[in-house]
C-alpha cells in the first residue's frame, strides 16, 4: 500500500484536486497501478465492513467505444482518459461477508466469537432489507470509496473527474454486469491532466453549518 | 486552509484511519477548528458545484442529550466525542446557486457568460427534478464530503466514526431543521481517540474489479 505514490502531501492533494476533463492520451496507467489505486481507495469505511463498491475499469479501445454513447456530454473524458472507472454499488455485498470476517479472524484482527455473532447478524439482516435501503447503503458507501479514490489518484500523479451525467439505466448491461445486483453510482475518469481543471468556489462554512 | 494541521502525511492519514468509538472526554475541539475542518472537507466535488452537504454540529451537553436516544447502539460515541456531526443533504441546494456562481465570477474563476448559461440550466433543471433524484444526488455528494472530512479530521489529529445506525426519520426535526429539505446521510463522531480503533480487512482488488 502506497509504495508507488509520487505525492504524499495531504494538503496539496486535497487543495489541488480539480475536475480534469482533458487528459494526455499518450499516458496509459498500467493494470498494476490501477489495482494499487483501487486497493488504496478500498481502505474507506463501509457499513458492517461490507465494502459494496465495485469498479468496472474501462481502459480498452473496445470498452471506450461501447461507453462513448452512454456518457452524454462527457465524451472528452472518455476519449482522452487512461481509464473510465464505472463505480457500482453491489446490493448483494453480503455474499462476501463470510470471506471478509474469516480473513479478519485468520489475520488476528478479530476474535472468532465476534465474527460469529456479527456474521449471524449480517446474514440474517442484510438479505431481508428492502431493496431501496440496500441501494442507498451501497451508494453512500461507494461514494466514500469514490472520494478516497480521487485523492489516491492525485497521490499517484493523476487527475480525475466524477460524473453523474450518463445513462445509468444502461451501463451495467452494456458491460455484462447483472443489472439487478450492480447499481451505478458515478463514473470517474482518470489520467494524466493535459489541461488544468478550473478552480471553483465554496460556500462559507457558516452557510452550511448549524450549531446545536 | 490547512494552516493548522498536525499531520500532512497522506499515506499515514489514509492507512491509519479507523472507526474510533471511544474518545477522550476532556478534549473539546474549538468551534474555530471545527469550522476549518468543515471548510477543508468542503473542497470535495459535487454535481454542478451545488455543495449540498450540510452539517449539524452537536457539541453542547443539551444537544448531546437530545441526540442520545436517537443513536441506538452508538451511545459511547455520543457520550465521549467532542462533537457529533449530523451530515444532511440539502435537496434545495440550488437556493445557493446564484451566490456560488456570482462568487466564481467575482473571484475571476469563471467568465460571466459561462455563469449566465450554467445558472440558467441549473435553475431551470434542479427544481423540476423528481424528489427521489434530488435526494440521491444530495446523498452521493454529501458522502464525498463525509469521506474527505474523515481524512481532514485525521490531519488535525482527531479520529472519527461514520454511523448509519440512527433514527433517520427523527434527527432533522429534533434539531429544528426542515424535514422536507434536509435529508440525513450519516452521523460522524469526532474527537481525540482514547482507544485505538480495530484494524479491519479488505477484499482483494480483483474481487471488486471488472476489467472491460
Amino acid at each position: 500500500m502506497f509504495n508507488h505514490i509520487q505525492n504524499n502531501d495531504f494538503a496539496s492533494i486535497v487543495k489541488g484536486r480539480r475536475s480534469v476533463r482533458n487528459y494526455d492520451e499518450n499516458v496509459k496507467i498500467s493494470k498494476e497501478e490501477l489495482r494499487e489505486i483501487i486497493s488504496e481507495a478500498s481502505l474507506a469505511p463501509s457499513s458492517a465492513n461490507m465494502q459494496p463498491w465495485r469498479v468496472a475499469v474501462v481502459d480498452t479501445p473496445e470498452g471506450k467505444e461501447k461507453l462513448r454513447p452512454l456518457v452524454r456530454f462527457n465524451t472528452l473524458q472518455n476519449d482522452t482518459s487512461s481509464a473510465m472507472l464505472i463505480i457500482f454499488g453491489d446490493i448483494q455485498s453480503y455474499a462476501y461477508a463470510q470471506e471478509i470476517y474469516d480473513a479478519a479472524v485468520e489475520q488476528g484482527k478479530m476474535p472468532a466469537e465476534v465474527r460469529d455473532s456479527q456474521l449471524k447478524t449480517i446474514l440474517s439482516m442484510f438479505p431481508t432489507l428492502p431493496r431501496e435501503l440496500l441501494v442507498e447503503v451501497a451508494k453512500i458507501d461507494s461514494s466514500l470509496f469514490a472520494m478516497q479514490l480521487m485523492l489516491v489518484a492525485r497521490a499517484h500523479g493523476y487527475d480525475t473527474n466524477p460524473m453523474a451525467g450518463f445513462e445509468t439505466d444502461q451501463v451495467a448491461k452494456a458491460f455484462d454486469l447483472e443489472e439487478e445486483r450492480y447499481v451505478p453510482v458515478m463514473i470517474i475518469s482518470i489520467g494524466k491532466a493535459k489541461e488544468e481543471g478550473y478552480e471553483s468556489v465554496r460556500l462559507d462554512s457558516e452557510k452550511i453549518t448549524f450549531w446545536r
